[in-house]
């Protein structure tokens, strides 16, 4: 609580050190006992509760069903699709032993929740009626990690991971395309944060997939983050775990899937991308709280204070005072800008006068004086939705600032020495020119745009031919 | 999907059987593929989604925040509070490889969250004006447990825990006093459950409490459920993890605290207490679907159902339409009818010449013809509150004649050998005579009614001098 702004580390110096610094001053998140472990804080939570309830929104009414599978999956259930098992082994955290004794078969903490879930469809779906099947989890998993990057890299994390089961493929690349579009949605209209959207290399996509479209996020430091992922899973886990219907002409056929997750990681990109040295900068439409109310003089503004906290509840503004009054006021400034609420509101005794309030943005700093009249609560609605707006530009600028379109290999690895960023370029797909590059310049394919048409280009490492462009970045 | 009345297993037969049979056919739950696994099926998620809904709506304006701790917990965390790992450690699952390696410390998979939230707590509270600290988690635990009996006993289980820590001793009971008002309320007002509230003996009371507070309800077996607790920590935790605070006047103090919690355990009370032959019948306040509406002749009656629809949707009421065309009525009724749905309506050529429709109350199977008036909605609101109250009413009314007062022990004896039911007793509290009871009669001591006045009894065991009357019963 006793915050001094003097402490935080300058965004504008370094990023990953103020990152760290300001996740935990704001009391988004603490480093847990165990290595790679992490606590999320009420303010860190609230946020999560604000994607789960928005991401809810959209896939209930598409038909897609919550429910919760164990968080225990049998080592011999892990092992029946072979690419998966081999993908996710190296990051298992293993319960070998239960109730005193030791486990005739070890219990692999869940990772990710194909194998279980799957087992379990082989049982449900029998019939075309059966299908399709939406199901989606919001859970814990864990893929062993020793070192804590808060939000961004832990052992345990958060996620939803979505499971469908589909009579036809067509029916399945058009959930895993549906999926991929709130996950845009989701970053562009929520978190205010541009993406690129497309599909992985062979080398990068989900262990066990036929292929993986992917949002990817540019942060301040010109490297990617992938921000969500949708899969085509073909049959290969459907054949593995013999989950097949009998179709309207009563022959029996293997189901096509799809999954898709998204993370809490995606906070930690969200405050990557948003703040500033003064702190965290949050989006109003994910703020926990947009607009904070701070009296200059308590005793006498109680009732206007009253009055404006109750206008802007009733139109579902997230409003909160602080009253603390050990605190100056300088104190609750910086705590609030800290904790990155959108709007703050002084009020004082010149306002008092006046009937007015002071409105400070906390994008630009920007200080309005706003009449209590009848068209308050419009401008403050109005406020919110131009800092919602000017965070989104903001971005965007960035990337497109930081979106570089090369075809020498010299002009590649001179980018990713210095300023980074995505590098556009055309690749030949030969996972072996893939690993050089990587070994090169430590930047992967990140995704080939969707509705890309195929161009007649040369490979920027090798000069073989090569169809398509691709991003490339230094990722997290 | 294909579900057969003739095969549902009678509720009036065997109470037990009937159960694991509803639990997988109304797709409730199903047996995971880890021995005491579960996993929870889109239409049981929906009843705990609802009653997370409820329980935030209640502790958030008090004050309680949602955050989420690590999955696993360092061994020497679990060992701090020496009571607490005594009761928990025969229960843990245990994580000794992570990464393909061996750890130098194993991780325990949370039985419960104490020792991992008290030591972070013992970071975060410093002084007086970092309290009350008022935090919950929905998360889940793992208590291991071979034998799955669908929701009610599982060794995954998913479950809200409360943990505050308070300034001073009262503010602590006034918190765990607040939580248990909050079980009751949730069992009596939308569970549609009477429960009987109290504290624990010595012996029930929870690993490294000094009191906990129960609510218990009574199965229609005669068996009673531990359907939520709240404890008051006292200083035990505080001292072992070294959280204090500097108070006004600068003295240093350990905090008191509560822990409280909830769980899916919960809803298999729900399902044991309301069904009948035909299957679940669910309360109106928490089923998933309120209201089905049956079409009869499809095409005719389309609009005017959408219609229904429309406006039952526009007074919250959670209704939808069954439009399946491979089904005839009669299989649809089964199948809302194991599902638990308090309302059915049917439409057909008859209704709609007439303007009205059939309505066919799930508890008493009566039926009314209602008009399609202005007074409709009304009296559709009119029967779902009906319904509620009647499944209360009968709860209650089987709590009441199932609660026996005993002064005799071989009453006591004959009770629990025949009728069951909970039996109130005058008890000596002493620890020994309540072992003796239990290898008796299978009895345990389930409460002791809050703001009881003390009286001069004898033990109806041991015939020592007693003061207070407790309930006792065979429990789940």
């Amino acid at each position: 609580m006793a915050f001094e702004k003097k402490d935080l580390k300058k965004r504008s110096k370094n990023l990953s050190d103020w990152y760290n610094d300001v996740v935990v001053k704001a009391e988004l998140a603490d480093y847990g006992p165990a290595k790679g472990s992490m606590v999320i804080r009420p303010y860190g939570f609230a946020l999560w509760e604000r994607v789960q309830e928005i991401f809810n929104s959209w896939i209930k009414p598409y038909g897609v069903e919550n429910a919760y599978f164990p968080l225990l999956i049998p080592m011999s259930l892990m092992e029946k699709e072979k690419s998966h098992v081999k993908g996710f082994s190296p990051e298992l955290a293993v319960v070998t032993h239960g109730g005193g004794k030791e486990l005739a078969e070890p219990l692999a903490v869940r990772p990710t929740s194909e194998t279980i879930m799957y087992h379990m469809y082989s049982k449900w779906i029998k019939s075309h009626r059966d299908l399709p099947l939406l199901i989606n989890q919001w859970n814990n998993v864990v893929r062993w990690e020793l070192r804590t990057y808060l939000f961004l890299r832990t052992a345990e994390f958060l996620w939803q991971e979505g499971h469908t089961a589909h009579a036809t493929e067509e029916e399945a690349i058009k959930m895993q395309t549906d999926a991929l579009a709130w996950y845009r949605k989701l970053y562009e209209e929520h978190f205010a944060m541009p993406v690129v959207v497309g599909i992985k290399s062979e080398k990068e996509k989900f262990a066990g997939a036929k292929t993986t479209y992917s949002v990817e996020a540019l942060m301040p430091d010109g490297k990617a983050l992938q921000a969500g992922t949708s899969h085509n899973l073909g049959q290969n886990f459907s054949k593995a775990f013999e989950i097949s219907f009998q179709d309207a002409e009563s022959n029996s056929q293997h189901v096509w899937q799809t999954s898709w997750g998204l993370s809490t990681r995606s906070l930690g990109g969200l405050f990557l991308t948003h703040g500033d040295d003064q702190g965290l900068l949050l989006p109003p439409k994910l703020a926990p709280t947009q607009v904070v109310i701070l009296p200059i003089n308590n005793s006498q503004s109680e009732k206007v204070i009253e009055n404006i906290l109750e206008r802007l509840i009733s139109i579902d503004v997230r409003a909160r005072v602080d009253n603390r009054e050990e605190l100056s006021l300088g104190r609750k400034i910086n705590y609030w800008e800290l904790k990155g609420v959108p709007l703050r509101i002084e009020i004082g005794d010149k306002e008092l006068a006046d009937e007015s309030v002071t409105v400070i943005r906390r994008d630009t700093f920007e200080k309005t004086s706003l009449k209590l009249d009848k068209e308050f609560s419009d401008h403050i609605l109005h406020l919110l939705t131009e800092i919602q707006d000017n965070l989104f530009n903001t971005a965007k600028k960035f990337l497109t600032e930081n979106t570089h379109e090369v075809d020498s290999y010299d002009q590649f690895k001179e980018i990713m020495k210095t300023k980074r960023g995505f590098i556009k370029a055309y690749w030949c797909e030969d996972s072996e020119c893939e690993a050089k590059i990587k070994s090169d310049t430590k930047a992967t394919t990140r995704v080939r745009e969707l509705d890309q048409k195929a161009g007649n280009g040369k490979c920027v490492h090798c000069g073989k031919p090569a169809k398509f462009v691709w991003h490339f970045a230094q990722a997290y």
